[in-house]
């Protein structure tokens, strides 16, 4: 089943994957970006590869496709003014934006703007991503469903950023003294994104109070000296950030250390319960590439979901392509 | 959102069940078993909780309700005659049935008349379970969702068959003699059912063909005397069950084996693909209790699956309970 794309968003992560999607045989009708140097630009030239039409810069002048793909920026305030004219013409949107993960309990009145517009338009709109999106939320339901009861449940995440691009390592204040981590994260947006909205689906899909859940940020101090192709982290300076969140009652903990150098990084989920259960995912998915990958899995099952906002949890189950033999 | 349930079979594992339900907070309003020992039973005793009415013969007899969980007999032509007068007046059925995970391609005519009666009820019919249902088929679907593209896949159980119920170390042969395996094997329907099933499950999710899989079944030799409460293990004589299956590619390949005595019982998966994925689940899902578990969680969101007969590709996310506090 071949689909009329839209990409909105023609940043690295929107051309790898508006590639990937015409690589698997799906079209790519109409590409939507403001930055002024793209506007007007052939898209197959923008992409590299066989695209229709040009490159606009609003939703409204894009063209009527099967679905969105949205990778524009992080603000989910933005993004839901992005979302809704494609919605409301019946595009179904798949997004990359990290809150739309799970933007019911952060954001109430966007997430009924958008599930009005979904609805009135008939279509999806779905957040996803490898985190937030699957391996500190959705994976550790799935990976309950044979459990008779949960007492408690572990995920976190040991990424080095050393082996990812420049911008996450800037992202996870690499190279900076820990005053100025401090300031940053006084300044606030700074560290990951969504990481709330994947406590706020785990306690959605177990039914349990998000009130009075608890998160933290602080700095990865490093002890030896490191250097990437993109940041210096003497001893004693910033190596990444470590953030945690967890329900009140304590009973579901998520963890993620992103950091240059990181040893053994892994992803991992443990469920106390019946029976215990732990997972560890050796190296963990990488970031960029899981990103694009599920997005386009997700693209492909999305009007299976319904007509609404949806979460993962509405899904059916995702899968990759298989390589041709 | 509570449950008015009927347990159709009254075995170990399915008066197992419907307690759980009823802890769960669900009502089971129904009882079949064709044992004459529990004809006309109370359901209350019979179970030993909370239950409505008498143990019935007969799906026909039963009451209205919202979900049949059908634990009777592995073999899915009569399970399928047990089925269909549920589905056909509107009540869901999950079942544990090992054959109904995937039966379209080992049972196309059955699946057909279940497929139309579930339709004519308005209901779905989920065939469910840890193996098959999840570990070997479900579960590497769903790890494959954040992956660009899967070159093979592998999936496999070691089961510490010592560990399970009598009537499992039964069924996988311990304490037989080679020659003994081999005439059981001969003689047909020996061995782990469902596992071809597993096969057709990740085909389908695939896009891969099943023509020309092939599946073996050989005896696990033990090399050490092992005496369990069940069974006695000498050395040179059968421990358990090494079974196999692929697609005629050989690029799907299911491993099982069950057998008294395993060492490092596991369950894993390993994708290699971009990116290459291994998962383990350390000491393996534990089969009865993951049975139980997971046929509960479905029947609680089986609704949602929308009516005909359905596979776990076509389920939101399931979900343990969370233990209350």
């Amino acid at each position: 089943m071949s689909l009329d794309i839209i990409q909105v968003g023609l940043g690295p992560i929107g051309v790898a994957m508006a590639r990937k999607a015409v690589a698997r045989g799906h079209r790519v009708v109409g590409g939507v970006d403001t930055n002024p140097a793209l506007l007007g630009k052939s898209l197959a030239e923008v992409l590299g590869c066989p695209a229709r039409g040009h490159v606009v810069g609003t939703p409204e002048e894009a063209p009527a496709g099967d679905v969105a793909l949205v990778t524009t920026v992080s603000d989910l305030g933005r993004v839901v003014a992005t979302c809704i004219p494609f919605l409301r013409r019946g595009v179904a949107v798949v997004s990359t934006c990290e809150e739309l993960i799970y933007p019911w309990k952060s954001l109430p009145t966007e997430s009924r703007t958008l599930d009005e517009a979904a609805r009135m338009g008939g279509v999806a709109c779905l957040g996803t991503g490898i985190n937030p999106g699957f391996v500190l939320d959705y994976l550790p339901v799935i990976l309950s469903a044979p459990v008779e009861e949960v007492r408690s449940l572990r995920a976190w995440r040991v990424v080095d950023a050393g082996l990812r691009r420049g911008p996450l390592q800037k992202k996870v204040g690499a190279g900076l003294t820990p005053a100025e981590f401090a300031a940053r994260v006084a300044q606030g947006g700074f560290g990951h994104r969504g990481f709330m909205e994947s406590l706020h689906l785990l306690c959605a899909a177990f039914g349990l109070d998000t009130a009075g859940a608890t998160t933290f940020i602080e700095p990865v101090i490093s002890e030896r000296a490191i250097a990437t192709e993109h940041a210096t982290v003497a001893i004693g300076s910033v190596a990444g950030i470590h953030q945690g969140a967890s329900d009140a009652s304590g009973r579901i903990q998520l963890d993620l250390k992103m950091y240059v150098g990181a040893l053994n990084p892994a992803d991992v989920v443990e469920i106390e319960g019946t029976p215990r259960i732990r997972v560890e995912v050796q190296g963990g998915y990488h970031g960029d590439i899981a990103t694009c990958a599920i997005a386009l899995n997700a693209a492909e099952k999305i009007r299976r979901a319904g007509p609404g906002l949806r979460t993962m949890l509405d899904m059916p189950a995702l899968c990759a392509p298989f390589a041709r033999e």
